[in-house]
Order: structure tokens, then C-alpha cells, then sequence
């Protein structure tokens, strides 16, 4: 049989990389959605969008499905990344607001 | 210039592929963190872990760092992982229970 300490140190470095997978997947998903607050402030387009909405947490609960994760976590993760997205925006938002009250003092 | 539309678009696209990346990094991570439950419970080894538990945050603080993300960020995001992992631990307790006393009665 395996040594338990060596097979938990064997596991854990799978988590360790999977983390790694996961934080630069997410870094990448902020510099696009970075973009998406852009594109959307520059051409005057609603921050918000329902129907979009709807549609990502559908295909997120099915993927989660298929995956052997349960579909009410992919959502709530989901919700977890799009708050985070939320309080870029408003940073970005703030930093224009700040920009355009000190380029016209 | 680029019609927004379809630059949203494409920049949408983007933020799908990288949901998929994210949910099955993170059915694998539940997949690996299972097989550690199963581990510590066979081997009558500690569930909670202290000082591997710093260490992972002091790592994904570093990494979120070096990839642009708020170090806050990660460590919120690893509590997220971790409140999963800790709900799926206590359903596996909680079947391993119902055997067992299915199986003295």
C-alpha cells in the first residue's frame, strides 16, 4: 500500500497546479471583460444585459452538469466572478469620473 | 473602426471559452479534493490543516499578484473553493454515516 503522507503530497500538488490553471484562467477572464466595460462605455451600450445573462448561467449549469459538478455551485460561482467583474467596473467608472472632474477643473 | 456589436461579440466568445476552462479546472480540483477526504478519513489523518492552509494562501496571493489579479481577490476566491470542498466533505460524512448505520442495523 502507498504511504498516506506521500499520496496526500502527490494530491496536493494537483491542487496546487489546478489552482494555478484557475487563477491565470480568471486573470485572463478580467483583462476580456476589462475589454467588455470598454467597447461598452465607448460606444454608449447598457452595462447590464439580462437576456446575456440568462443565457451564460444555462450553458454554465449544463457544462457543471456534464462535468459531475452541481449546477447550483456553477451558478453561484458564476455570481461569485461576475460581483468581482461588477466592482472593476465601478473602479473603472470611478477613475473615468475622477479623470473627467480633473480635466475640467 | 470595428462595429461594437460584433467586437462584443467576439470579446463574449472569449469570456465562454474561458467559463468552460474555469468549470471543469474546477470539477477536476473537487475530484482531486475528494480523493484527499477519502484519504484523511481511510488513514485517520486530521480533516483540517492549519499550516498547508497558509501556504496556499500565501501561494495564490503571490501568483494572483504576478498575474494582475488583487492578491484579495485570490484569497477570496480560495475561501469560496475551500467552503465548497468543506459542504462536499460533509455530505461524503454524511453518506459514510448512513452506511454504517444501515449496515449495524
Amino acid at each position: 500500500m502507498t504511504d498516506p503522507a506521500r499520496e496526500l503530497n502527490r494530491l496536493r500538488a494537483s491542487i496546487d497546479n489546478l489552482d494555478a490553471v484557475l487563477l491565470h484562467t480568471l486573470a485572463e477572464r478580467f483583462k476580456v471583460t476589462e475589454a467588455v466595460g470598454r467597447l461598452k462605455a465607448e460606444n454608449d451600450m447598457p452595462p447590464a444585459d439580462p437576456a446575456r445573462e440568462a443565457r451564460q448561467i444555462g450553458r454554465l449549469r449544463q457544462l457543471a452538469d456534464e462535468s459531475g459538478l452541481d449546477p447550483a455551485f456553477a451558478e453561484k460561482f458564476l455570481n461569485f466572478i461576475v460581483a468581482e467583474v461588477i466592482r472593476h467596473h465601478e473602479q473603472l467608472r470611478g477613475d473615468a469620473v475622477a479623470k473627467r472632474n480633473s480635466e475640467t477643473d
